[in-house]
């Protein structure tokens, strides 16, 4: 396995198909085919056949894929057979939700830190973790060698705070604010567009 | 054009060509190619060309793509040259946040009601929009024939809540839940879904 050779689109489609499958894991299932697994994602079986082909093989004709030998193949070449800690800068309504949500902790990340400039917030207490204030952020970051960064401050200052987390090491952004942040080649930045996944719905209408 | 004829893969791209085209628009330019609109958006330029090909001639070879045509063309596509009435159910931390986000206004979308079972919440305003029981919400949805909503409530009661807004008529639903909705075929979810995003970029890392 060469990982260099993965396109990105590809590989944009693995956490869906990790996410899939560790559904059915919960719910019992020890096998699946690419057309079941194909009609729970949208995705053609035709597709979903290529995609896993790449990376070895996976199933046996007529036998189909062993679920949790898929899903520790794809945790692997995600990287999240392992738990990334990550930071969340911003602590507006957005902000809390993330620090509060429960979707994190069997995916692979896990929230450390939360940072906010407003005086009234910093100090307060978000789930057993503390607000940091964004002056010493970027010595935090080192220090813990934090990689992962969920962005979630007013559009007015997204670019301005990408630009320092990226000057202190962050390499993955999830970036929640409505705008395009400009960041180096070797940082990688995902835009959570809830515009982008309604626009998908509106065409069925 | 036959719109039964567009597999939905090639649907979910439209919108992200969609953001990426309005984006140049606002930054003054008139044209692009499949490379440049590619390069932006990481997919590449022959993908870009072969989903724009099946919605007519947009470019000539040489010239490029027309941005102000394309995004108009796109827009009747996805049916988002009007403007779609929405709803929010769940004013936790994250309805609040999408309550007040401002990406959907240009986008084609409207928040009209917002509704919660808390009665502490219910009465409350948002950005001039008060915050409704869920009582009387079927009603409401049938009332102002409203197709669109947003589910933010919590994991626990988000399948009870989607079959309520199903029978109220709503065919598009954007889920913040973290789990799976089971919803007849004529309803699309979309599911907000940020592990998803952040195990794209760990692959990277």
């Amino acid at each position: 396995m060469n990982a260099e050779k993965i396109p990105d689109i590809i590989i944009g489609r693995l956490p869906i198909y990790l996410r899939a499958l560790q559904r059915m894991a919960e719910n019992g299932k020890q096998t699946t085919s690419s057309q079941e697994l194909g009609e729970i994602i949208g995705i053609s079986a035709a597709q979903i056949r290529k995609d896993v082909s790449q990376f070895g093989e996976f199933g046996k004709q007529g036998t189909g894929y062993s679920i949790p030998f898929l899903i520790e193949r794809l945790q692997v070449i995600l990287k999240v057979n392992r738990v990334w800690d990550m930071i969340i800068v911003g602590m507006g309504d957005m902000g809390h939700a993330l620090a509060r949500y429960n979707g994190f902790g069997d995916r692979g990340f896990h929230v450390t830190m939360l940072f906010d400039n407003d005086p009234k917030k910093i100090g307060q207490v978000v789930d057993d973790r503390k607000i940091f204030g964004m002056d010493g952020m970027t010595e935090k970051i080192k220090e813990n060698e934090i990689k992962v960064a969920i962005l979630a401050v007013p559009a007015s200052v997204a670019q301005t705070v990408a630009d320092q987390l990226v000057k202190a090491g962050i390499k993955s952004i999830l970036n929640y604010a409505p705008l395009h942040l400009n960041v180096p080649k070797d940082v990688h930045v995902q835009h959570i567009d809830p515009a982008t996944h309604l626009q998908r719905m509106t065409y069925y209408l």
